[in-house]
């Protein structure tokens, strides 16, 4: 993997090359990660033009030499703090605009920086490494279909134990447990597997409800491979015969259609709020336009969340090699949701769907 | 619990009103969740003299009506931003000094506070919630006492299922699993899973290498409850006979005595440089001072690295009510390390060791 992570570097070189700045810190721990192929955390990097310095402390040392050989290394004692090992590197590279995350970096560290370097401006340089993480090469794009396959297969395990006497957490925590079984790291979060009208809150955490208690389950989950990258999907079943299937099912379908619109349309240049747009405006039209008000997707990759974002103010253009979701859904408090959640390649030519889970109508009942 | 964050309010107003500031934003999730009992995400929370307010959003209404009733919601669409929601609120109010969580807020969302509010001032006010956090009530030393009870069976079954075949990797994932099937939420921590020259890596993760691959093994491990209280372990022990024992014992008994005495200053009113000088100069004077080169230890409570923090530039004092770990360590790169680590509550007229998994040197030897 080392090649990928001096190609990083010199994606972003070629960006701070159109900027004022004369060098970049990079202080966001996946950020560093994707440019040096590091795993720890506390470790910023300082990059110029012709230089690059990771900043770390004792802990990591046998880590980082056996992570990132290719990078020079200042190894600070527990003496000395990470911005005061950071001022003398800055001062002894002369740089006098120094571009930072000003997204993650916290105004108190920002305030200790600029305190300990009067002379140094301080420019604040947003997302720049998180727009190179979007669009995925070949070797991500692997990871990310064995994240998929790894959440399938423990799909597969939770719906073989489904009983109605398990509750949430339990079945929680044993599609974590199978998911590392079968070769994953973790979930890629903390999983949503909502009983009933628990369903109709987006960001539920499982919780002491039996399977039995209501006909309708929602399990919103992931896995993660040991590189860190994640996959991130969303069904909505029916564990046992409901009096208001009929109302569940116009839902159903309407979240299913929209997404299969949605998915259509998805393309290099189609722009995420175009996107967006297709699948709300269906829910719109069928009358369920107030009990959809969430994002219809976002990038997934090393955070569940990254760029790009379908929202309806997001003007960026799909790219070729983004990974996405999308998950329309429909929530009726104190009743229940329905959300539907694949997660997408962009192509050079469309889209290819990663993940294959069942989703059709004719899948909802399940046996428990 | 109701009462409880009431009360909890009511000390961040004490702090406030020592200040200028004539409101303060909460924006530190466990913040928020102390405060009120919130226990989800992207939620702010907005307190005057006299009132209180929670911004969030449609996904967390039922959440919020079920946790904190008796706090005021505003519940934005994802048409506006947390930034715009803030505005509105901070201006009707007439709040012109805000005071906010400097080392959290990031610089970015400084800026598009400040650049939507230019009549308000914005105060850096850094860990006042923390410091009243850092002192636990009767409730939450109960959480900690059941997170360390917790911890510790999942120790005994780790014990009991140790064979020289199974790796880091699958233990770590065991460990979990049983403390979440002893009704635990999860592990407090990625637990560190060492064996042989690993152990000196004082943040690593648990890998491929198997038990039977060297004597040594360190296991670094917590549990928290469903609440989000946290415990913090750390033994070392020998899995066989070690050609290098009585180096090892060597190492092993200095470490021991280093926290035994560290432990033995622990009152109220005591510095925490203090603590953290006694288990030092203790290891200095065995001759293994460069070989140990981090903080004595940390409160925990809702996070795993609360405060106070024992370090040599701590002149806090302890008080009664704090949580805190001792993990004095020794790490020789290559060769392999040695910490041990317990957790203590500070009481009115000394300590308490909360745990007591058994650490002398003849429990040492394990059998797998």
């Amino acid at each position: 993997m080392s090649n990928q992570f001096l190609t990083r570097r010199d994606q972003l070189r070629d960006r701070i090359r159109s900027t004022d700045i004369d060098g970049m810190l990079v202080t966001v721990e996946k950020n560093v990660s994707y440019l040096t192929g590091f795993s720890g955390d506390s470790t910023w990097l300082i990059l110029t033009e012709e230089t690059e310095l990771l900043l770390s402390d004792f802990r990591y040392i046998t880590q980082l030499e056996e992570e990132c050989p290719d990078v020079e290394l200042f190894i600070r004692t527990s003496k000395i703090q990470l911005t005061e090992a950071l001022s003398g590197e800055v001062q002894e590279r002369g740089i006098k605009r120094l571009g930072f995350e000003s997204h993650a970096m916290t105004f108190g560290v920002y305030q200790s920086l600029q305190e300990s370097l009067p002379d140094v401006e301080f420019v604040p340089v947003s997302w720049q490494v998180e727009e190179l993480r979007a669009i995925k090469d070949a070797g991500e794009i692997e990871e990310i279909r064995e994240a998929v396959r790894l959440a399938e297969k423990g799909f597969a395990f939770l719906q073989a134990i489904l009983t109605p006497q398990a509750t949430e957490q339990q079945l929680a925590y044993e599609l974590e447990h199978a998911v590392r079984n079968f070769g994953g790291e973790e979930l890629s979060f903390h999983p949503i597997i909502a009983v009933g009208d628990r369903s109709a809150m987006p960001h539920y955490r499982p919780g002491k409800l039996k399977i039995a208690e209501s006909p309708i389950l929602l399990v919103d989950w992931g896995a993660q491979t040991h590189l860190g990258y994640k996959s991130d999907l969303t069904r909505t079943m029916l564990t046992r015969s409901f009096s208001e299937e009929a109302k569940f099912e116009t839902i159903y379908k309407t979240v299913l259609e929209a997404q299969r619109l949605a998915i259509e349309m998805i393309a290099p240049g189609v722009s995420c709020q175009t996107v967006d747009a297709v699948a709300r405006d269906y829910i719109n039209d069928a009358g369920f336009g107030e009990y959809f008000d969430h994002g219809l997707g976002h990038g997934i990759g090393l955070d569940i969340h990254e760029l790009p974002r379908f929202s309806q103010s997001s003007d960026a253009p799909l790219e070729a090699g983004m990974v996405v979701t999308v998950e329309p859904g429909i929530y009726l408090g104190g009743w229940g949701g329905v959300r539907i959640e694949d997660d997408i390649l962009v192509t050079d030519t469309g889209c290819e769907v990663l993940s294959s889970v069942p989703k059709d109508w004719e899948s909802v009942r399940i046996s428990v």
